[in-house]
């Protein structure tokens, strides 16, 4: 997607040679203009496929997984929540995530009501790096005998084991972008 | 706002008497149809005023303020972000909330990047209680010397104290309904 990679080029921010911040319009400030173009683009991206809800993850997610709910006929989007730890309930589906950007395991969780059997879902997310949150998502969607239809990713760092990890699965990933390397300049996968 | 009363009487759930959920459309499921009903309802509540940006807080915040900016020609929309502990920081805002719900105390923050001095900034949050993450956001607005031209709410607990903090401080309060009490059936104040 050449506008995203413009956009992050102009206004994403490196830090180290791992870290890339796209506050300005992803992350804590939002372009909502520049969502709906990434909203179309994942429409085009899954516009054979039959869809009948998104599943994203808080906080980032939500507004992108919204905002794209647009372009599919405005079906249901259902975000996970990250919990601390977690009470044993059974009107939930979790799964565990160990997050290495801070060094904590966190449960993500999204109600029973919200994924039903059979349902065909895509998942929607800002990043992609370690995969550990959309291998939990994936993970609750099969608990739920639910179908994962495919993974859209705003942005991939491919020097990461993520995206390799859920292909090799055999999921379906389309990521906007895959960033080669972070290392002084943002460097793309063409 | 009519539609939105008949979708909490069929939708919500209370628990005690003192908590609706409102998770089917609102919370964790999101009914983006519904949402952009939401989002021209608050566009008509301040319609006479000029708005430069939204704010709101994650993570429920979040698809209300991304969908509704649509209906004030993509404005852009801030999430402000809670946090634990905070270490000081120059380059961000922030206030202190206690949360009753929860009994704990925690740090709402956003960038000073993302809200400018003079900047006409429109809080939008789900629900209102005590009010507190509300007046957090409007300290964080006024430490940066912008202006708060007023707040909507998605469900207004009347019977907290939140409306009547933020109305005798005198902010402009919209509140898409008010509900008078919650002890066995949702009772609306008309």
């Amino acid at each position: 997607m050449k506008s995203l990679k413009s956009k992050i080029l102009k206004e994403g921010i490196i830090k180290g040679n791992n870290v890339l911040k796209v506050d300005n319009f992803l992350n804590h400030q939002l372009d909502i203009e520049f969502l709906n173009d990434i909203g179309k683009e994942i429409k085009e991206r899954f516009k054979d496929y039959k869809i009948d809800k998104i599943l994203t993850i808080e906080a980032s997610g939500i507004a992108i997984a919204a905002i794209a709910s647009q372009y599919f006929g405005n079906i249901p989007v259902v975000f996970a929540k990250k919990v601390k730890s977690l009470n044993l309930d059974d009107s939930i589906y979790s799964s565990k995530v160990f997050s290495y950007t801070k060094n904590i395991e966190y449960d993500v969780m999204v109600s029973k009501r919200y994924i039903n059997e059979k349902e065909n879902i895509l998942i929607i997310d800002d990043f992609l790096a370690n995969g550990q949150a959309v291998l939990a998502l994936i993970d609750i969607i099969e608990k739920a005998k639910a179908n994962v239809v495919g993974i859209s990713i705003v942005i991939e760092k491919s020097f990461q084991n993520g995206a390799k990890n859920i292909i090799n699965k055999g999921y379906k990933l389309e990521s906007l972008v895959k960033i080669k390397s972070l290392d002084g300049k943002v460097e793309f996968i063409e």
